[in-house]
């Protein structure tokens, strides 16, 4: 069945306390590549048959609406995947 | 700067509370064209300079490793993103 993936992530402007704490573990980890971290959220929202335009607009606004916080989170992308993967 | 996305999901096997929780107010709120929902993690690490094999490599260990719990948790995709986006 297809599904449509919402990525969710902290506004650049928002502190992100647990995005702090992994760049700080990183190097402790031996992992010196990283200079900065950031953690959102990813949705994978399931559609029972073909992906129409009208469920893409409805998965957006329940993107903009439920799955995130618009005050302190942007959606960054609403993308549909198909079965395959 | 470039930035390396790695998203984490719960395995299929594992019950996701918050998931669940999502695919019920869905259609209290006027969302009735998703059958499921699955919340995961999307990470976002910025990269100084240029996203080398050898980078992409410590992404993908640091994923497997501290970004998820293998347990309960598949790494579904290690992803290098250009500074555009």
């Amino acid at each position: 069945m297809p599904r449509i993936v919402v990525d969710v992530m902290p506004k650049p402007e928002i502190l992100d306390p647990q995005g702090k704490a992994i760049v700080g573990a990183l190097p402790r980890l031996g992992f010196t590549a990283f200079s900065g971290v950031r953690q959102g959220k990813r949705f994978e929202l399931t559609v029972d048959g073909e992906v129409t335009e009208e469920i893409l607009a409805q998965a957006r606004e329940a993107a903009a609406t439920l799955l995130s916080n618009p005050v302190i989170e942007d959606v960054v992308a609403v993308t549909v995947v198909a079965d395959a993967e």
